[in-house]
């Protein structure tokens, strides 16, 4: 057992340090690192299955909405990045600079795209001529590059991964509906399948996107209490189609300005995997994401049969629409049950010699460590619904956590008493003035997550203020 | 019939000027454009769903293989794209350098990765301890930037999307075995799924990769009678082990070096795919590969049940696992035929009124205009049996056209005369030398595509310097 617990040894209590839970998670499950290239990671085949089974399941949803997939330039003239004010502004700080090609200087210096805005501005302005040409709902899969000063694994990185859509549109209305359909695109995504649940509102004028008339997004607990911003979608009014010349002739014959919107999620999603639903044990993944979501761990596995009827299990729940593996590696069985508890896989199935005879096996859950025995010859059944149990357990355990640590407060001493001492959301009425919210992240180090869909009067004046208020924020302390 | 004559007119015809009507397809079947960065493109939709088929398909094979995706920083600093000599004299001319980040000069430049070598090699420098790490198969989806100074859509572009595998091994033996295997996994995807038949052979120590011990490739013949070189797998020995420090202990207890390979596939094979196949009428896709395999186009739309009828179709097909859609825009049917052979769409259906009455529709071949009557009650058997006489047929006509362009020749003179008259593959036996290779180009402006793993003895000399020689290789003119 010496090996067995020295795997599980190594990982940091995540209620001792958190920081460094997080850290023995991403580098014991394999799931990324550090390369020699500062600030940018490595995504290592366990952690690049999780994007592809992400993407797999977005783009699913995007498509299903009429949304298809294109491919910009990697590089945006310094020009073209500063045809919007606000936008050029919000990034011009943090982006990389291409200088040089092919031995030559370049005649215009180039940023490595830290969002695609402008080129797909751009290509609109040429390419849409008439209503007959909208709206137009692209999607593009691809990394992008912003030049970060301190990293985390997944959570902050020069470089990530990303999906960022943009679409133009011949009204206002039109732009404004997609805007909200695609929040709710991500929403849906990390509850049913990622199994967050998540508050969906509006951001702040501070904490919106560089040049968008208004930001929603779809924010996140994690289990240390801080929030995680998990999904954006922006809409852009017509400001960017001033900016860049996007018009196009109406049904009326009248030139008009298109009406835009972008929305995006990243590879910080992963993280947010990680800290939602992980333990000392390690990650735990949600069944539908899971690349793998069953392990097969053969006892006694030099005993006749043993291996084979392992297979056989795998075999059918393969056919039964289930990722299974067998883990037929020559370690012993208590190092296999850790690694895959380590790797987050949601069930085991544990089958030795005693087990054929009885025709059963035994179930294990990640999620529970409950262990259960089952009739072999009804696995094509219990597994998949097992498997979509764990997955509505984890939602509701992190629905239960969220709200356990979601805090009403209506003065600034409870405010800041709340984010000292019990991390987690606040909930308090804002009057809507920047200078509040600039003074409640002065005191507290808390920035406004968003005001939700969903309001609920706390009291009547602002918590800072104290001057009457109409809106409900939730406030925390970000990653 | 004004404007459907007007769509098809305004391709050049192929026989005419072979690079415009290249460049009209890209264009009227809206594969992709240029954009205001100069050299770079824009893959719209139709062209990135065509890439996203390629992806999928080849992921499953490279997966079937034991191929694990990853992905690995975009870009490489300067010392370390130069520890391997060969690999930086071949890609230093053509990279692009990041000489800034956010407001700071970059302590040492980093170019955008025009290949990911270095990378891994790093990589696996640190992660791979011993034999029982062994092999490492990884592979990762992603941009490259080489900066052309002429570029042509899909064909050279100063970006372009593709995969790169790149394994490390124990053993020379297995090392080589891998490259070998992924050239075949190439070989097979484009004869199988693109339609396009190919050559597999050995580049020439002047044609091989910059670091690599051997370079082998798959050529296919364009139907301007240019050649194409359509995927490559380098076997790198323990070139760059050696210079990268990639050790690990064997079985011996004894430090080696790693054997190690890599292997590429591009967005050029989307040009491979309009050249080999396309006609006076535009794309024609193999239905293996074709993101839409069959269009319905309803005649007299607006007669009652023909729409219906026509949604009827796509949905049994849908269900029968057809790749469907149907045309119900507002166009006249002679439009919907010339759009969708613009497109490429390999089968169209045409169903009208009468049609309807007969208990039948029209099936028109996009590959040979064929017209043939369905009865209506067959379409779930008929339609995936004519897709695949279609790839088939496709197939074998783009192997005549090969192998009708494909000639044999003994002397420069013929060379010279076969390189000016006649534009196809040339094969020529080949003493070896530098000198005789370099010779040729000069004379003839031809490169040794490969020298092909099924060797005929043409002649017994050197078609240039008359010295004996064992090897035929393929000649021709390059994209």
């Amino acid at each position: 057992m010496a090996d067995d617990k020295k795997l599980v040894k190594e990982i940091t209590s995540m209620d001792e340090d958190f920081a460094q839970w997080y850290t023995d998670i991403v580098k014991k499950a394999e799931l990324c690192d550090y390369t020699s290239v500062k600030g940018f990671m490595v995504i290592k085949p366990a952690g690049y299955a999780l994007w592809e089974a992400i993407q797999k399941d977005l783009d699913q949803r995007f498509k299903a909405t009429g949304v298809q997939n294109c491919y910009m330039p990697l590089m945006i003239p310094e020009s073209l990045l500063q045809k919007e004010k606000d936008h050029v502004e919000g990034f011009a700080p943090e982006v990389a600079w291409v200088t040089e090609g092919g031995y030559e200087k370049l005649p215009e210096r180039c940023c490595i795209r830290p969002t695609s805005e402008t080129l797909f501005c751009d290509y609109y302005a040429k390419t849409v001529k008439s209503y007959r040409d909208l709206p137009q709902l692209l999607n593009q899969w691809c990394s992008v590059v912003r030049w970060e000063k301190t990293t985390r694994p997944f959570l902050r990185t020069r470089e990530f991964l990303w999906q960022e859509g943009h679409t133009v549109h011949a009204t206002a209305e039109e732009a404004e509906e997609r805007t909200i359909q695609m929040l709710n695109v991500y929403a849906d995504f990390l509850e049913e399948d990622l199994a967050i649940p998540v508050i969906r509102g509006q951001k702040t004028e501070k904490e919106k996107f560089a040049g968008a008339a208004a930001t929603y997004t779809v924010e996140s607990l994690m289990h240390d209490g801080k929030a995680l911003q998990s999904g954006t979608s922006h809409n852009f009014g017509d400001g960017f189609a001033r900016a860049f010349g996007m018009q196009f002739q109406d049904k009326d014959n009248q030139l008009k300005y298109m009406y835009q919107t972008s929305w995006g999620m990243t590879t910080r999603v992963i993280g947010a995997l990680i800290m939602v639903h992980g333990d000392d044990s390690g990650l735990k993944l949600p069944p539908h994401i899971a690349p793998t979501q069953v392990v097969v761990v053969p006892i006694q596995m030099n005993k006749e049969g043993v291996l084979d009827r392992a297979g056989e299990i795998a075999d059918r729940l393969r056919k039964a629409g289930v990722r299974v593996k067998v883990d037929d590696t020559d370690r012993r069985p208590g190092f296999k049950f850790a690694d895959s508890e380590m790797r987050g896989i949601p069930l085991r199935i544990e089958i030795g010699p005693k087990d054929i005879e009885a025709g059963q096996c035994v179930l294990v859950r990640r999620d529970t460590h409950e262990k259960t025995a089952a009739s072999l010859a009804e696995l094509e059944k219990e597994v998949p619904e097992l498997l979509e149990r764990i997955q509505g357990d984890m939602f509701r355990r992190a629905e239960a956590h969220r709200d356990a640590h979601t805090y009403d407060v209506t003065t600034m001493d409870e405010f800041a008493e709340t984010v000292k001492n019990r991390p987690g959301f606040i909930r308090a009425m804002w009057c809507g003035s920047r200078e509040c919210e600039e003074k409640i992240k002065e005191m507290t180090g808390a920035t406004s997550r968003c005001i939700p869909f969903k309001q609920e009067k706390i009291a009547d004046r602002c918590v800072c203020c104290g001057k009457p208020a109409s809106k409900m924020v939730y406030w925390g302390i970000a990653y």
